[in-house]
């Protein structure tokens, strides 16, 4: 086998590994899943395009594909929990925000959602702000400029996850406008992940609010 | 001389040509606006440091030396005239406005101020645009991540002249990170020149408050 | 629905939202189109490919797809108004000149075109510059070293939109040395927007045009 | 006054706003603690040179400036409070996490703190990880190829926010390279800020062990 | 002939020139073989994608076409010899792996092959370093943040060529990202060739273990 | 018609307009043909891809189309000129070279041609010097690390027009490794175009080629 | 000594070695001009501040050393000879020009030179370019977006040698703006060398010079 | 203590731990040199400024500074070993290539070093390339184009470690531009380090020697 699967993931980080998709087999995939089941560990494969996904689900019918995000998960039966907001500037950022919901989803989280409300229109996230006040964490999905989670993190009080889209064109420079953007943000409560990393951004929310979850059931002495 | 002093410009151009500082001696300075003043032209000099100033206005009492954005102007006894906005997102953008801002007082404009109102604290800009609503043109400035002239764009029907600034650290990249931003707006009337350009934003916003003017006086036949 | 549209935009901005049609499906393009036209607004999508064109064709039949600046918009039956030049520096300049030109007619101006004059044969800008004499603002299209609009700033006294294009190979990279080299422009009067970015020129021009022609009914008291 | 105090962000965001020091003179951070202070705030400003910092001390005597962090903050009377770590790679990095630590101070957290465990001698920072087990957030700064997040990633369940440095020299790019080594960890739960912004890393530390602390004293219904 | 064939390489540098297949036609590499066969020099080509490779199966049938590390050459039936290391960080890397074995192989080594340890599992790699104790030389192949190199060369004592993959996505840059962080690494043994140049590693590993072989039959005097 | 043909060129220049294929239909390119024919010019067109090459040689049957060089130019009737060298470094920049030799052609030139001469066998470059010494200029097509113009430039006493070429991969980022090596020769006759800019180095050396014949023509009174 | 001078320069390449001053103490630069004298070779040296100025003409007191330029060199007493031009921008690049007209002066050459006459006053080249109808090349100094060179090229038959200035700020990027657009000219006729090479122009134009002086003597048979 | 000295490094990796000067008091180095010796380790600081050296030296007299290479160590009375090669490609070169000759020292061995035999004068490394025939590395040492290391490859049949230097000036980037030009170079058998690492290419470089050195008191069975 190519693969070192590192089963005691789940123990160490609270989570199982998620396959990162490109470059490997379909077949190499469902091994990797299979063991995972023995394992009693859920599966979560990210970057994976329809062919694959066909084949995945050819193999796996339980499976769950998204086209537009990209992913195939095994289902859960365990009810959902969480409080985690998802927010993305325009229509053409829904890719990323989608693997971003469905890794959330694998976490058994299901994020509160606003779409299309980049700066360019700058009452739409303040009209829609409210419906994230409970949120332990929120994810914010933008390309071009990037500058919503700046106005994001300016109106809330939890972290916000700032995830740069390659949406643009030109001196855009596949994201790395809107990444820049996010780095030097003047909002002091905004982290950063790669550019189109969905999963990471929706991970570290998932984290953040198992954490909160976790600490309601442990209340300080 | 080491000079072709481009005399025919404000025929050409609607100015008289303004003086980069950098790199020449006060004595070149002072040779060119000389030949300005038989011209019958105004003179303005950018990029002037504290020493090169007081070499000026020891020879040119009258000219005007601004400290912080290092320029050094000889004064007009016209009234002033125009509707140019002029905002900063941060205190430390301060010494790029006042480059603006004595630009357009050479063209003959004096400027609604509006300072430190960066989307950090979101409501801070809204809160003051009102009186930006006459406006010919506004010149936004802003450094780290830059997203005040989107936000700005947003709101207003006036174009928009993004002025980045090398305020910020780490991968501002002495302010290539809000220059992308700006490029990158997804607000339609943004336009965007050099990084700490304050000298060339407020040129622009001037030529166009100028056409304006001249319009008025022009009416539709 | 994936889109919060922007309907009060035509109010606070101007003109209303321009839909960015990369990413999106005709059919999201489409139903924004349709709830424009119940608001009473006129409709412009750009970046729109040859298949995607013909989809909105077949659906809005009255609607005008252009091949080359990969546009599609609504007519307007009201008659042009407003004093705009167009410049390209060579032929391979024309598909983002298109972009701005579409754009233009959007807002219901139809521009003073120069085509294919770049610092090459240097005398052939200065040759039809005088047809640009009474525009309130010039956009000039350039790819390679971008030197073009320099030079029509120097020969102009209204503002200059600089449009880097992404012509060339090599150390163009793709629009970036046109970009730096208008962004340095040595004319005062030159803005810039981002690389192939026709509709961003067009409608900065078209919004300067539009004050003038507004100030033109409204002569100073 | 050339500031706009956002008096209200205590509310909005949990904490008052804090004064970036870089450009602003003693006076003018002097003013906003004083407004802070009636508004019952706390203080903290960052980026402070010994020379402001002696400037700041004459005329606020109770607060504390530290010399490594380059920070001034005014002391608060309130109990400790949180579970942050907070991790160095190499020596070099002590100035931008004396920075985090500062930082967490103010906010009312002593974190717990290992250093020098960079990835060059691997068993130094499994060997100390054990001290991390309680933590709600840890913060791991490292300069040169930032490696050291990825690692601490894997051994932990918690989210570890990196904070890469500009410690090292040549291709390190003043801390570009582990910027990006941090953006692509291949631990899922690594989140990045800006180069040296031990500010950001621990703030957002910070919040995350708010968010939990509140969760203790309201435990799930 | 296109080409000037360094026909004395081998023996001025020990192995003889390798054909970088890129850009040129299965013709020309069959007649580089063949002068290389006349000179009773091995061939080995790289860079050659499966088209290509079947060609030149056609004419050269003894030789040896390998898919994954896209190389193709000429079979020998000397025994094998050397001590090289051979490690990847995750399965996605394994064409580049598979460049550098096959350049092993056409040295004559068969090297220890070790797969998919990266550092987000960072027990993996510790738990297989005792199968390298007695390599000369170990390559460390790793894609996104190319942490695995200084944590391998942290462990080992001898030369850790590192060979940076474009595997990773957004701020990876095609392997940019992996290459800066090998050059800073803090392991004082890592030395570093090319993005994707699992030839090079090879080489250079292949030579040093060559050099030790040679030096145990000529011992010390 | 879409362009603005430079007719006076060949009288400023001394050569007429040349056309840059790319992004021009084969339409607009023979309508240029036609007008240079009228005009008595000669014609060349570069970034000719097969297929539009084959829709020119269908309209202008004359004319001459290389496959490699993607070129197209109009025979001349004339006895050629010239002392010229052509070099490359491997047998991948050819396709560079041939631009390069077929400009050369269009200006009457049979360069001297020397293929495959890279630093890697250094002897190479070295025992073929001596047919470049009557040269007037040499042009060196490199990939890589294009080190071999500053070897070519210790060797030889006229300018060498470095010609970088896109040849290579990863950290060669598309030739800007051999551009900057080139920019940064410690020959002191080395000089650079553009990336795979063959047209460009051969167009010099031509021009320089022509001085000189033309001074012999022209003895020095 | 640290030096291992190359002193069949002159024979193989038409010039003796020039010194790089930049991290040479005065004492190596003295020992390589004696034992450049002893060789019957002129002597130059580059990058030479006022200091070792200063203390080079202490020791070789019939030396010219040039303080704008930072250049020293040997005087000689042969006529001079050659048609070179030598042309800036603006007064900033003045030195840069400055070591051109020295490294000319070294060889003998006493330019034609123009100055100040950058595209934004684009009638000024045009007013001059008469004075370099003779010129063998013409060398174009320019920083900022680097566009006087295509204007040049444009005008002149010769070759145009463009040296690119780091005058200017923000995305100037220290010259790389003005070595893109040159880079990407769109004349035919222009060549670069690096950044601030003022040197390396001069040597260029100087060379080609000489190739035309001595064709003048060896006419055409 | 600020510091976690990896006392296990020598055991594991060969060599003791070496000091990174940048950024650490005299008084941490120190302290660390004193473990060291209590545990029988020898010692190496690199980075070490003249006023740092002078502290060091007056606390351990025994400590040996180098002043261009900027290094301070403790002598060691063993006897030296080892086949290694050290070459510049300029004068310039020489801080760098002091700072690689210290480390080999350290490790007990003296390099035959040659200096200043760039490209420019091509013949100067092969008059001296006999020098290096039996050596098991060789290190060379190249700024500005960085090519002499392709040339060195291309006469030698052992590793080639090449180490960029920051000299020269505008598109050498602080020495990317030999960076870029080592990583890509056309040689098998090159390898590189980060830019000015002078320690890293001679610890390599030492590496390789030491296992040859070990390999002949080991002779194969
Ligand atoms: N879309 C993704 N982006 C970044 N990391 C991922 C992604 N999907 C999976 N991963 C991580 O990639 C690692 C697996 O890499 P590999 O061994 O190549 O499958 C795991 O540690 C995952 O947590
Ligand atoms: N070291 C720092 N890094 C990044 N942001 C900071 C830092 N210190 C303060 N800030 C933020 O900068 C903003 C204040 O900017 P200004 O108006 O220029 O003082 C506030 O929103 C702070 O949260
Ligand atoms: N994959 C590769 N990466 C880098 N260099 C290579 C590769 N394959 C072959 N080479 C080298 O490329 C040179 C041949 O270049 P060429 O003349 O273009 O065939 C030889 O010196 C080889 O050592
Ligand atoms: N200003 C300069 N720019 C570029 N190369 C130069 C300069 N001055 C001298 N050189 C070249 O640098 C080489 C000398 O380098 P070095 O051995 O360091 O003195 C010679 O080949 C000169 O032709
Ligand atoms: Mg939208
Ligand atoms: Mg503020
Ligand atoms: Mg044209
Ligand atoms: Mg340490
Ligand atoms: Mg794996
Ligand atoms: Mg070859
Ligand atoms: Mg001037
Ligand atoms: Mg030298």
């Amino acid at each position: 086998s190519d693969t070192t699967l590192d089963v005691d993931r789940a123990r160490r980080c609270g989570f199982p590994e998620v396959v990162y998709g490109e470059g490997k087999s379909a077949e190499t995939i469902i091994e990797i899943f299979r063991k995972q089941q023995e394992h009693g560990d859920t599966s979560l494969a990210t970057r994976i395009d329809a062919e694959k996904g066909a084949a995945l689900k050819a193999s796996l019918p339980d499976g769950i594909y998204h086209e537009k995000g990209r992913t195939f998960r095994m289902p859960t039966d365990q009810p959902t929990w969480g409080n985690v907001g998802l927010v993305t500037a325009g229509t053409s950022d829904l890719p990323v925000a989608e693997e971003a919901r469905e890794t959330l989803r694998w976490m058994g989280i299901e994020p509160v959602f606003i779409q299309d409300v980049g700066v360019a229109g700058p009452h739409r996230f303040g009209e829609q702000a409210h419906k994230l006040s409970d949120a332990d964490a929120v994810i914010v999905v933008a390309g071009m400029e990037g500058a919503l989670p700046s106005v994001a993190g300016g109106h809330l009080a939890c972290p916000v996850i700032a995830v740069p889209t390659s949406v643009g064109y030109g001196a855009s420079f596949q994201g790395v406008a809107a990444l820049l953007g996010m780095l030097n943000s003047c909002a002091s409560n905004v982290t950063v992940v790669n550019i189109d990393a969905g999963f990471k951004g929706a991970y570290l929310a998932g984290l953040i609010s198992l954490r909160v979850l976790q600490a309601k059931s442990q209340p300080e002495s």
